[in-house]
């Protein structure tokens, strides 16, 4: 009987440490990235898990025929490590053999081993199994888990309790028509739009939670901000004296989180030349003060006055920017009859919520606010928007046993990790994006 | 202009640490969990985030009438610190103040402050939001969360890069008929049965890859194993030099889960009594011998030979761990008609794959197999399957322009959970489970 005991898992050298092992001969995986001929040697780019290695073929130390070698080629190769200033990892490899453990049949449709992609959007998703490939694109989603990472790691300090909540539900908690339906064993179900009543619910249990995960949202919006299946970085959190403490926790957890890029991440923060923003404080602005902000610096007329034109979301950050230098903004009290049922309204002016958004760099990435938590209140709110009380019986049960006075915030990851590479379009921060006409791949 | 500068946050006090503030007093948050009049005085529980901790009433210090106090209230206290030996955390709290923050509107539909719930499966499920707040029900899915960040953490320390894939998918990559379709703007559209596509895209990216989401499966079985929404936790590794490696590092991956939980969650494993397996090696025995050894240890027909029933999971797991001391065995060599066309078939004997599921006390918590890296022979077996290779044109650019040889596995987060616990059946694993007669709440 076989036993497996786990010992045989190699440990893949780091490519990146390999500077401290000048002078010896090293055995390292990859893909060939880059051949470029010279006379009488060639550079060897290999793509390697975590960083581009430079290889030098010269018929004086190489092996093997030159033209064995295919870009996009996986190899096993052995070589010695040579110090070299000039190359971004401090040493080169000379090539000493190589093995090719599997090759491509064809050229590639696109160039993916320049600095950066030159296609359209639409190409460099369509042919993202191998774009990704391109040493900028997947640095992209290297940072990506970097946030994540640190988000959990903030929030696991903070006794936050990490939940999985189900994406099949039997009703929409943003309420609307922007929802995807499906066909559950004969009965309609739909994807959730957010966790919003599960993470309400968990609030009685665990006091605090959270959940990074998909959710849907079926719009028709084909813009630069919008997908329609996306990763929300959500918590909730309960015993709120004040819905601005969950202004306070995000703002800390942002600040932990950049900071955390910086100490773990910043090779992938200097590739991309990441322009990080500083965070002392963040200003917040009641929304209606806001839009006469917009209307007074900028001239303009207020057309919409329960939302913010994109338009007026870029102005403000410039106006924001300009006189505080921060890059975020929180903006509070949303119109009541603009958030949905379970925002709780303010006590001063019940046609306003505790309710914010977040914008970073012009671009709304977080909405969030305090919860009602009175059963009666809940009830009266439902019915006063002709809702039907009864289609919320499971979700009630945690106003009618009690819940502490709470609230939480959604966090869209594709939009935040855009706008930190100020990328013109949210779809560049998603793998392999969902929008009005995408489903591949 | 308010400023949120992140000072407003509030560090808990942990409940579990205050052994060490014997005779200071303490404001404390939670929920009062219950209530036992004695002669004079009165124990009343409170469920604090982490641990229930025991107050006492006592008109020589409650500064408040008991009347005051409701099951379930959310409070905040103050009180004294005083040593208590008899209590789990070696204090008791002397009730002075409290302050009632939210309360419930009517007794509770079902006892959960007992030890123990003695409802049945279908009465605990569908009182979710409450039955969750019983001490044991909550402290299942916070050892579920150690159970995470211990594989998160393994996988991350083996350099795998943490990927988001969509779950609205335009074909299934398991096959069959077991998939959830919806209507994605007016075309079809199905949810993921598992993450296999795309990473395998990613091991091109960045070699070793994982994911811990959600996926589906449209089965109508309604057995005490199947949820038909659960969360997979996918691997997928690059530069294999043979599938046994794969097992080798899911080995790995759980000694190191098992301390991992040890080192953190000890007060869960203690409270649930949970009865840790140990892990010196795994056993792995080829699926055929696996039919003859249970056949003749036990005198059974063998009826299925392409795979097992549940009984038989059973009875090989008494087998195994009566003759080696493991609860895990991995089963190899499945036949290659029951396996996936991904998978890559044995050269010894091509009816046989390089694939393999890991039993964990009688049910099979993993699948998992080396895949086809060559694009030629992959598109052969889908031809020689019947399968149209243009309907999957994008995943075919991986093995077209070159990938390693790789593989992976996708391991069951409640099935694995389930069995650590030893529970009777997968849906206690599930916060919210989904099957073919659930969807709420």
């Amino acid at each position: 009987m076989l036993q497996i005991d786990g010992t045989k898992t190699k440990t893949p050298t780091s490519p990146r440490e390999l500077i401290h092992s000048i002078g010896t001969t090293v055995t390292l995986q990859g893909a060939i990235y880059k051949i470029r001929t010279m006379s009488g040697f060639a550079f060897v780019i290999i793509r390697t898990h975590n960083t581009l290695v430079q290889g030098i073929y010269h018929p004086d130390f190489s092996e093997f025929p030159l033209e064995l070698l295919k870009e996009e080629a996986c190899v096993t190769i052995t070589g010695k490590v040579v110090e070299d200033k000039r190359s971004k990892t401090g040493y080169e490899i000379h090539l000493m053999k190589v093995k090719i453990l599997s090759s491509p049949i064809q050229v590639l449709p696109v160039v993916i081993n320049n600095k950066n992609m030159v296609v359209s959007m639409d190409t460099l998703i369509d042919y993202r199994p191998i774009t990704l490939r391109n040493e900028k694109e997947r640095t992209i989603f290297k940072l990506q888990e970097g946030i994540c990472r640190g988000f959990r790691s903030f929030l696991f300090l903070n006794n936050f309790t990490e939940i999985h909540t189900p994406k099949i539900v039997s009703a929409g908690a943003e309420g609307g028509a922007n929802i995807f339906k499906l066909d559950y064993f004969g009965r309609d179900a739909y994807l959730a739009q957010s966790p919003q009543f599960y993470k309400q619910m968990m609030v009685g249990v665990y006091e605090r939670v959270f959940e990074i995960a998909p959710v849907y949202r079926a719009e028709k919006h084909d813009t630069s901000r919008h997908l329609n299946e996306y990763i929300s970085v959500d918590f909730e959190m309960g015993y709120l004296e004040d819905y601005t403490e969950l202004m306070h926790m995000e703002t800390q957890m942002l600040k932990y989180t950049l900071d955390f890029l910086k100490s773990n991440y910043a090779y992938e923060l200097d590739l991309l030349k990441v322009n990080l923003p500083e965070i002392s404080g963040i200003p917040a602005i009641r929304f209606h003060t806001a839009k006469e902000m917009i209307a007074k610096e900028y001239h303009r007329e207020m057309k919409d006055m329960e939302d913010f034109e994109p338009e007026e979301e870029k102005l403000l950050y410039e106006m924001i920017k300009k006189r505080t230098g921060s890059e975020f903004v929180f903006i509070t009290h949303y119109p009541s009859k603009k958030r949905p049922f379970y925002t709780m309204d303010d006590r001063e002016n019940p046609e306003l919520t505790l309710s914010f958004d977040l914008l970073f760099r012009g671009l709304e990435i977080t909405t969030g606010g305090q919860r009602i938590h009175n059963y009666r209140e809940q009830l009266s709110k439902l019915i006063s928007r002709g809702m039907n009380p009864e289609a919320f019986d499971s979700y009630l049960m945690l106003h009618k046993y009690a819940v502490p006075p709470h609230g939480g915030l959604g966090l869209g990851l594709e939009r935040f990790t855009s706008r930190l590479l100020e990328q013109s379009n949210v779809r560049y921060s998603c793998l392999f994006p969902r929008d009005i006409n995408r489903l591949i791949p």
